[in-house]
C-alpha cells in the first residue's frame, strides 16, 4: 500500500516529499497527530533500520513531528508479531498532539 | 545519568559497546526486554535524530533488539512533554519479549 501512495495511485494527505522520502498522514486517528515517514524505495523495516538512509528518514521524521507536535511526540517502528507490525514496507510512525502516556 | 554509564561511574548491564554507541538494559522492567541504545557523546534527542550518527545508532539498536526479541519488538524515542521524555541525552528504546499491544 505504501508503494501505491508513493506512486500516487492510492490517495494520501502528503505533507512532505523529496527524492528519497515521503511523509503523509496515517488513516488511523487514535491520537490527534499520526504521521508516517517512509523511504520511497521499497525496503523492509530491517533494511531501513540497517541502511544509511535511516539518517535521512529519521531527520525528516523529527522535523515534521516537531512542526506538528509542539508539546512533544514519539517516533517509533514496529517489528514483527510482538511489535504488531502491519506493513512490510519500512516506516517510522510519528505520534503526538496529546499526552502519550507510557511507552511500554 | 547516561553520561555516567558511558564513563562507567554508574553501573549498568552493558550488552554492546563500540567507539560511538552503547547498548545496556533499562532499569525499568515494564516488559520482559527493555534495552537502551545511546550515542556515547552527549547530545540531545533532537541532535541524535538529525545527525548522520542516527544511522549507526539505529543499526545497532535493530541488531540487538532482533537478537533479544525473536518474536518482534518496537524501537522508539520520546520527545518532550507529550512524549514523556525523561532523559535529555538522546536514546532509542528497544522493547519486546511480549505482545506490545497498540503503539498509540
Amino acid at each position: 500500500m505504501f508503494c501505491n501512495i508513493v506512486a500516487k495511485t492510492e490517495p494520501a494527505d502528503i505533507l512532505y516529499e523529496d527524492e528519497e522520502v515521503m511523509v503523509f498522514r496515517n488513516k488511523l486517528t487514535w491520537v490527534p497527530v499520526m504521521l508516517l515517514c517512509i523511504p520511497k524505495n521499497h525496503m523492509t523495516q530491517a533494511k531501513l533500520w540497517t541502511d544509511p538512509i535511516l539518517a535521512h528518514v529519521g531527520k525528516i521524521a523529527a522535523y515534521l513531528a516537531a512542526e506538528h507536535c509542539e508539546e512533544g511526540f514519539r517516533i517509533l517502528s514496529n517489528f514483527g508479531r510482538h511489535g504488531l507490525q502491519s506493513q512490510e514496507h519500512g516506516h517510522l510512525h510519528m505520534i503526538g498532539g496529546v499526552n502519550l502516556g507510557s511507552y511500554a
